[in-house]
């Protein structure tokens, strides 16, 4: 087991109901702005609940901050923000809007004049930040529970990540009945996402971390259980809880203590997205599979706990059990109706050379080993044609 | 799943050599006292570790916190704190020396004379306290990473609980190679604490709550892998970081979100321990045999869960796999070399009346039900003879 620090202050209020619980979380007195996207929020009710949480309180909007949320975008909302003396910023929504909030908060204060400055240092600078809180639609990245953020520049086609203990949440609310109306395209991505966040910290090699382990295969076969659940009755509480807490359960860094980590899958994912502008959660289910193929020798033991603890495979020789259990990973995406295949997603093979010049450019040896350098980049992306 | 809030800032340093960060950890102007127990820190090389970490800062010390800790005791450190400017306190041994600290940083700070108070209304009214960390050297308890304690009155034989947020510790730092040198006794009450910890916050009735379900059957599958590897070669680091861990884990208020709790195998077992100076892991390994008999009926779906999922038991009627995992309990117990039964620890059946009078006396109902009465805790009590 490694060594590890822990730490996440970030208060969780979960359940039916809860988003009434705004007015006792954040201040009597402050000048409340809300972020949000595409404005779902205004159809589904959530936004009418929010406001009227906030009762008497100033309340000022922000929208239309875009999926895989750009640089641009957030600047202009600290210009808002400054315009306005705003001193608690909400935001409504989910992973792309808590992410472009922790980025707009952490900003406001930053010091140096080029705030990009923030993605090029992974946020090590970041010495001071607007409080603010969330309240999730849309599970997936787990940035409701996380330090973690990851920002888009629109004019280079450069996205990135950063982390700072400013960026935690002071609070979210999870009330799973918000997610009854999102579209079956948004659930199958957020669920590849819950899925790879996993993945990434778990599928290394093994280091006797038991707990660590074992609460990952939990979130898993959370997944596989209650996915066809949520697809054959979009209505059911239940089914909405457990994917949103085990969305939350990800990437809040309880599975990650004492655990080594690949997240290879993200930074190819990354690039995709960055060029193709291709949904988050798509570019894992497509990468993922293909990371597993080319790695199975350095990860070979821990693909076979996990395909005997996980999907039940006990019978046949180790690359048997391998090749199964990387077999078992794409059907499963498949039953999500996510693509697995670059040409699902309307790409050919010319699309791979841009991004593995762009990982040699970076001198990048991505995955726990660090073994995967721009040649191995194209390996992968060739077998997802 | 049912609707929760979780909050839990402690910051967990964890691994090998890590108490030396104690010197980052720690404001460099501050007065430090160390609490501690019966001295064992000062034998096993843990006392120098942290003296030589605090480096030049001013340190106390005030040892002898006993087992149960005494509220006479806590108080008598409360006078010698404020007698020294002290202005932080540092934990260093087990559960009973981090709850006195505990009470101690509250009480420090209490305004109503009488600091008993805090036992009495579960210390709500706590608004203030010195800041404290811990060393842990005894896993069981989790108290390192929660924000309650349990107290003992030595004058009326009463031991009580309370929990603030403000007894949450800034840090805890776990070290697994402080546990190398643990008596066997020790390593047992522990596992037994952490054991049944988790069964407290699992054992009830099912609420369609997979991940906590799934996060507390893998803490007690590791439980179950790791205890027999721990007696057979004690020096082993992983088995020691896995169940320090999982100590940690059973208690955290990780796997308590959404579930249904219980909590009466531990109010049974604390009258054990306030009458007769039980170690409480034992009182919970005799006492949670019989809970689980006399409650075989509202616990049913969740007895039958946990023995397919974590001892494979599949085949037979439901009874039979009722009883058969609850002798699965009570056998892991044994293997772990602690009791099970009260003549184990040399009492007889004239200990039942006066706890059966006191639960009356008390009109407590306890259990995730309210079910459980002075007589049926006469019931259980007898089962443990």
């Amino acid at each position: 087991m490694n060594n590890f620090v822990f730490y996440n202050p970030t208060k969780i209020v979960f359940g039916k109901d809860t988003i009434k619980k705004l007015n006792k979380l954040i201040p009597q007195e402050s000048s409340v702005l809300i972020t949000y996207g595409g404005g779902s929020i205004k159809r589904n009710g959530v936004y009418e609940q929010v406001k009227q949480a906030l009762g008497s309180r100033k309340v000022f909007e922000f929208g239309s901050i875009e999926p895989n949320p750009h640089y641009e975008t957030c600047m202009k909302c600290v210009d808002y923000i400054r315009e306005n003396n705003i001193d608690f910023v909400l935001a409504v929504g989910g992973g792309s809007v808590i992410d472009a909030t922790k980025f707009i908060v952490a900003a406001y204060y930053y010091e140096t004049e080029d705030k990009w400055e923030i993605l090029e240092t992974n946020g090590q600078y970041i010495k001071k930040a607007l409080p603010f809180g969330t309240v999730l639609t849309l599970p997936a990245t787990a940035s409701e529970m996380n330090n973690g953020a990851v920002i888009t520049k629109k004019a280079t086609l450069e996205k990135r990540a950063f982390h700072s203990n400013y960026a935690f949440p002071k609070f979210s609310i999870l009330d799973p009945q918000t997610t009854f109306t999102l579209p079956e395209k948004q659930i199958s991505n957020g669920i590849a996402d819950t899925f790879v966040h996993v993945m990434e910290q778990y599928l290394t090699y093994p280091v006797r971390n038991q707990i660590s382990d074992r609460f990952a295969e939990s979130i898993i076969i959370t997944l596989l259980e209650e996915a066809p659940k949520v697809f054959a009755n979009t209505m059911d509480y239940d089914v909405r809880a457990n994917l949103m807490w085990a969305a939350t359960m990800g990437l809040n860094g309880w599975i990650a203590c004492g655990a080594v980590q690949d997240w290879a899958t993200h930074m190819i994912g990354h690039e995709l997205t960055a060029f193709h502008n291709i949904d988050h959660g798509t570019t894992l289910s497509i990468v993922l599979p293909g990371v597993m193929k080319i790695q199975r020798e350095e990860k070979g033991e821990k693909i076979i706990q996990f395909g005997e603890r996980v999907f039940g495979i006990k019978e046949g020789e180790k690359q048997e059990i391998i090749t199964k259990t990387i077999e078992e990973v794409e059907k499963f995406f498949k039953s999500i109706h996510i693509p697995t295949r670059l040409s699902e997603v309307g790409l050919d093979e010319k699309c791979i050379e841009p991004i593995v010049q762009r990982i040699k450019d970076r001198n990048w040896s991505l995955g726990e080993n660090g073994t995967i350098n721009y040649e191995k980049v194209r390996l992968i992306l060739l077998d997802r044609l």
